[in-house]
This record gives C-alpha cells, structure tokens and sequence, in this order.
C-alpha cells in the first residue's frame, strides 16, 4: 500500500489564500474560455483583482510540457500521460495561483482538477481514485471555491471545436469517449453540490454569463477582496475600492 | 488522506516479467555508465539478451522532459520536478523496461527510482516516503533484482565529472546537498541488503567489474534466459545458449 497523502509534507501545508479560485470546466467547445473572459470584465468592472489563467500549458515548464502531450512521437503511457498533466498543475498551483490568491486576487482558471478526473481517470486503465490522488498531492490540495461546469452534449461540443478549426489530439478522441467525459463532469458536480454551478451551455452565452456572474457575487459577499494577511484585526476598516487601485490583473499566467 | 495504491490500478497489475532488472546507482562520477557498460559486455559474451539503458531521457518523451528538467527559465516547483522524473519512469518503464523484461533480457538501467529518493526525496520540501510513493505508481511496482550502489564521497565523484566537461544542473548544487545525497543511497542500501551490492567506486573499474559480475552471474544463475510466456510446462527443456540466437540488444532505449 502506497500513500501519498497530500498533507503530510514536510514543509507546513499552505494556508487557505484570502482570494477566490473559480475554475471552467466542460467538455470541447463548451465555452469556458469565452465564459472566463466575460466573468473576469464583470468582476474588474467591480473594482476586483481578477487573474484569468488556464490548465494546461500556463506556465514556461507546463508550455513544454503541453507540447510534449499534443506533439509525443511514441504512444504515451497511460501513467505518463496523468504524471504530466500532475507536473503541469504543480508548476501552475506554486508559481501562478498561489500568489494571485495570497494577493487577494479572483482567480479563474479555464480547466483544474476535474477535466483530469474526467480525461484522464474513469478509462480503460486509471481510476478517477488514482488520478484523484495525483492531483490533490500536486496542488496541495488547492480546491476550487466553486467550479462552473459548462455541460453540453458531447456532439454538440466537438461540432463548435471542429468550426473554429481546433482539431487536437483530446477532439480526435471518439464521440463516446467525449460522451463518458461528459458523465464523469456531471457526476462529479452531483457529489458536491454546494461547490459546483452546472448550466446548459447550449444557452445564449449572455445568458450564462448573467447566471455565473450571480453565483459569483454570492460567493464573493461573504470574501473581502483584500490580502489574507491583511486580515483580521483591521477586517472591519474595508470600503468600497479598496484594491482597486493595485489591480494588476493580466490576462494568462504565462511569463512575458 | 489521498492514498496513491500501486496495486489498484482497474488493469491487472503486470506480472513479475521473465528477465532481471538491474539498476546501477550513484552520486556524479561515480562509474555508472562505465560499469553499465562493463556488464552488459560479459553478459552478452555469454550469450544473454541485454538492453542499457538509462533515467531520465530514455525515450522521446523522457528525452522532451530531460530538456525540460536541465534548461527551464523559471525556478521549478518541487512537487512538479518530481512528477516530471515520475512521468519520465512511467514511459520507460511501460514502453522499455517492461517488453525487454518480458522478451527474457536483462536489462541495466543507468539510475532507477533510488536516483529520485536521494534527489528529490529527503529534501526541504519532499519526503523520501513521498517520492516513493510516486515512483511506485509510476512503475507499477517494478523493482530491480538488484541495484548497484558505486558509492563515493561526493567532493572525489563531482571532481571526476567536472573534470569530464559535465555540469548540469544537478552538479551545480552544493557540496552539502551531494553530501546528503550520498548518506541517502547509503540508507537504501542499509535497509535492504539483499537486493543492494554497495561497492566502492574508488577502486579500479576492473576490479569492480568483476565484483559486479560476480554478484550478477549468482543472481542470474537462478533464472533462465527465456521469455516469462515459454516458462512453466517446458521449462525443464532449457539448454545451454538458448535465447543467445536472437541477440536483439541494443544499447539506449531510445527509438532511432
């Protein structure tokens, strides 16, 4: 029995950071990269410090590591395949996210743990427990304060993908396996309810943006958008534009 | 708790494979290569299948990740370093170790999990349980009949290979760090001495080649020299200089 469990480094666990980390998720053409975008000019608008990044290929390492996954020349092992997705987020979980949340930042992340969950695990030869396992031990255990599944029949999907003339190697994949992708998201958002907002993205995008930005605010009510080590004794002292001022939000994690 | 078992994978866990596997570790210059090379030549005069190879980089992918590992431009995450050694043993071993294992070679690979236990593990961020937990599922378990631990103080091995043009990343680290590196393989070696040949790697190289074949020929002596698939009903069959006709070995795992 091999444990890896993910509290139990020997550098203390870090503490829970003072912003709020949202992710996409949903299958090929889904919209997540379109639904991020809108969310972040909503919250800036608000005066909020907002990071919009994605998974994989974020930063400088998980770039080279995205290319090794489209571009391999040798058929890649099914635990090297979820041992690279795992690097990636490691590298993006310390040097991206992190920071941006200790700064107070919203971070929207377009793909997180569960598109691995759902790609990678429940297959022919990985289990969602073992991709699970991979993951929590890469981030930390860094957990999404709520995660948007964009749902849509799998067809429907990779028909959008197909037009905009992305073809990689994930949406060459069958129709059924996309279709079990889709499963695995839905059952993921169905264990834990309160975490996860679940629309049909075959709705106007205007529309979804409306229902995501109120989820949003709901969540961000109960956060003030300062710093975690601000925090606490001077909690009550917060108004109306505070961090507005030092909003150096960029769009993407990647280094210039 | 996020447990990582090794054995749990929904795919039968591969069976033990016919050939031997034998890993030669050690600190910089110590000999690795050298006495890799030494066995493989008296091993093929006697008529074995043998394959050399190497960690990390043996295979394309491995060879994209050793890129990555040697020349990032930004400062790496440990927990993503240590995936990335993880992911480049999961490739070598599904797609190298493993089939040569099973066509009845025997196999010598220049560093093998221990190599990530004394590098990664045991340091500021890392446990060694931590890394192995991760190789173990990496490998699906595969462990070496035997590993060869050519130890030496870490000042004598980094003179050696400075002295031969090398300086890679790891071989910047400092004195200390190579120090505790050495005393970590000590400890490997310490903890399960049947499976461990510690050797001096200051003595002559012939000298410690012919220890090294001593030991080997012993633990070969109990094993045939046929694919794990022919053993069984006719194993009694085994004559002297079977397998010896089909000498595929190459040197490198690396597809050409």
């Amino acid at each position: 029995m091999t444990a890896l469990p993910a509290g139990s480094a020997r550098r203390p666990r870090p503490p829970r950071p003072g912003g709020a980390l949202i992710a996409f998720e949903g299958g090929e053409g889904s919209g997540k990269s379109t639904q991020a975008r809108l969310l972040a000019e909503a919250l800036r608008a608000a005066g909020r410090q907002v990071l919009v990044t994605h998974e994989p290929g974020a930063t400088w390492v998980g770039e080279g590591i995205r290319q090794l996954l489209l571009h391999h020349d040798e058929p890649l092992a099914a635990r090297a395949e979820a041992l690279l997705f795992a690097a990636d987020r490691a590298q993006h979980v310390q040097t991206v996210l992190r920071p941006a949340l200790a700064a107070g930042a919203v971070v929207l992340t377009d793909r997180y743990v569960d598109s691995s969950l759902a790609y990678q695990g429940g297959g022919r030869e990985l289990t969602v427990g073992q991709v699970r396992a991979l993951s929590r031990w890469a981030t930390e255990d860094l957990r999404p304060d709520l995660t948007v599944l964009l749902d849509l029949p799998a067809g429907d999907g990779l028909a959008r993908a197909r037009g905009r003339g992305a073809a990689d190697a994930m949406e060459c994949e069958s129709l059924a396996f996309h279709e079990r992708v889709r499963a695995a998201f839905r059952a993921l958002a169905g264990e834990d309810p309160d975490r996860y907002l679940v629309l049909d993205a075959a709705r106007p995008a205007t529309d979804i943006a409306a229902a995501v930005r109120a989820r949003v605010e709901r969540l961000l009510a109960l956060r003030p958008d300062r710093p975690a080590d601000q925090q606490g004794a001077g909690a009550g002292d917060v108004t109306d534009g505070a961090g507005a001022g030092d909003d150096a939000a960029t769009d993407g994690g990647r280094p210039a």
